[in-house]
């Protein structure tokens, strides 16, 4: 194609994109989204993709949406400590229980990592997977986010719904990759963003077969991060993906991974949380989402990465009918 | 619906299968497949399933192509073994090596399992995913099976590819979850098959990531038979099958927890190996394939059980071409 022509054709995917992409502002990480699906879907581009081979990755916590201050799976399982304390009068002693109970959030983080794969373990073993879907899409239909103070559904980012939109208008097929549990995002996050069951990847629990029904054990099987990330792509999707979306250190492996595709032109965008005002600011000191050797690989070798406070015209759905 | 009303849309119904299960003759099978469909796929019937929950499960080995003498991956294998000889002289006096690269089946059968586990997991082990793939597309576009003296995807069953196309017509998403390798399937199964990679289970290695690489290790990570079938749907489906294909007590577990989903009405369907002129006939007490308590539980609960040489006008693609 000549160059004229295919700066029309990007002139029109742009006005195209402008519907799908309506909460974007104008910049860096908008012209990159619409350049890499405009080159990649065009027959008659060097960089064409056929549809099998669109396959496109995103993290879910702080890249599809929030993660502060802490883990919202943290707060499910919080509140299940709260709701199965009854049936368990030793976690009155017992930590990290005994700070969910007491409401002493420095307590629970001060037990580790540890207390708290615990703390989800055990409440949310035991369950079938029938079960286990009927108390999540409760909790996610009713429970509210400590400052938010709304769903934690609603605290979901509207430009990457647009995103995820865009993409799959454009043939992509879309996965989530995430570190949460497979189990606590498969039963809302495939309405919230449009991705089925199937393509929705997360930390696993053991299960076990029994009386006709899958039921949860106490032991993690997987944890989906960091080299975690790749592994599952292998096992879940069976291709190296050509786009990754991510926001942390944690997403740095799977983004890698992508970048290494030999068939394929790639696009890697990392979403930076800059904006303490509408969402959080955080990035290399942060202990949830901590962004610091991916952000400088970032830079140094062309990523995109989204500058939340400049880019996004609303963060959350909630925004647009305000 | 009045009974008038639904017969027509069964009759309906039955005319716009005709075209997509060919080569089906009319019979008891053919009918329960076509009733199910019109029945759960119609919005005004009580049965109605919504698209997103039409998830169709199929067992690979029997059941979309044949597994005799032994299942293809074991060929697969064999011939690794013969490619890699060279760089492995201690294999002329180890077994189950020995026995392949004298063409001793009987010595390579009396290995057992456990042999014959070894075989496939040392001979794919050590190669990244892009190299797996293509030694793996490579051997099914050239390698011919020892009696039939055709490509092994030649050996695909015609009428279950056309029951593949008419579930999807239907707008059923479809699965294959097979006790084989998922890393053997996934290079051929999605083009002979129309399934995407990512909807493509079966047994797994352990893999690491290694240097941007995915890499096979010489250790089995989930063998997905048996009750590892519900499991293998539990991490990579998330809900319920509502129709599931098998053809031995292995597919069992997939089949029982399919009938076990109280939410929608579903279809079991067993492929019966009768036909000892175009395929082959076992059951009970074949080593490969043994269908047996299936067998005696299909019949009684009145599973949908296909009799292969009455019910099949032909079983592999190029008999078509006759």
């Amino acid at each position: 194609m000549s160059r004229i022509l295919f700066s029309l054709f990007i002139l029109l995917s742009l006005s195209q994109a402008e519907d799908t992409l309506a909460s974007w502002n104008d910049g860096k990480s908008k012209n990159n989204i619409i350049a890499y699906v405009a080159s990649v879907t065009d027959p008659k581009s060097a960089d064409f993709i056929p549809v099998v081979d669109r396959i496109a990755v995103f993290d879910n916590d702080g890249t599809l949406w929030s993660e502060q201050p802490a883990y919202f799976q943290l707060f499910f399982a919080m509140d299940r400590v709260k709701a199965l304390a009854p049936q368990h009068p030793e976690w009155k002693t017992t930590q990290p229980f005994k700070a969910v109970l007491e409401n002493d959030m420095k307590a629970l983080m001060a037990s580790g990592k540890k207390g708290l794969f615990e703390m989800i373990m055990t409440t949310h073993a035991g369950t079938t997977d029938e079960e286990f879907d009927f108390i999540v899409t409760e909790w996610i239909n009713t429970a509210k986010h400590p400052t938010k103070n709304v769903l934690y559904s609603e605290l979901v980012y509207q430009p990457m719904l647009e995103l995820l939109e865009y993409l799959r208008a454009n043939d992509f097929k879309t996965f989530i990759v995430s570190g949460g549990g497979i189990d606590f995002m498969r039963p809302f996050a495939s309405e919230v963003y449009g991705i089925p069951s199937n393509q929705i990847v997360g930390s696993k629990l053991e299960v076990k077969y029994e009386n006709k029904q899958i039921v949860r054990l106490a032991k993690l099987r997987f944890n989906d991060d960091k080299e975690g990330k790749p592994v599952a792509i292998h096992y879940h999707i069976g291709k190296r993906p050509v786009a990754a979306f991510g926001n942390s250190d944690g997403d740095f492996a799977m983004m890698e991974y992508t970048e290494a595709n030999k068939k394929y032109k790639t696009l890697q965008l990392y979403v930076h949380h800059t904006d303490d005002k509408r969402e959080w600011a955080y990035d290399r000191k942060s202990h949830i989402g901590k962004f610091d050797k991916g952000l400088d690989y970032a830079l140094k070798n062309n990523w995109t990465v989204v500058d939340m406070k400049n880019e996004w015209k609303v963060v959350y759905p909630f925004e647009l009918a305000k």
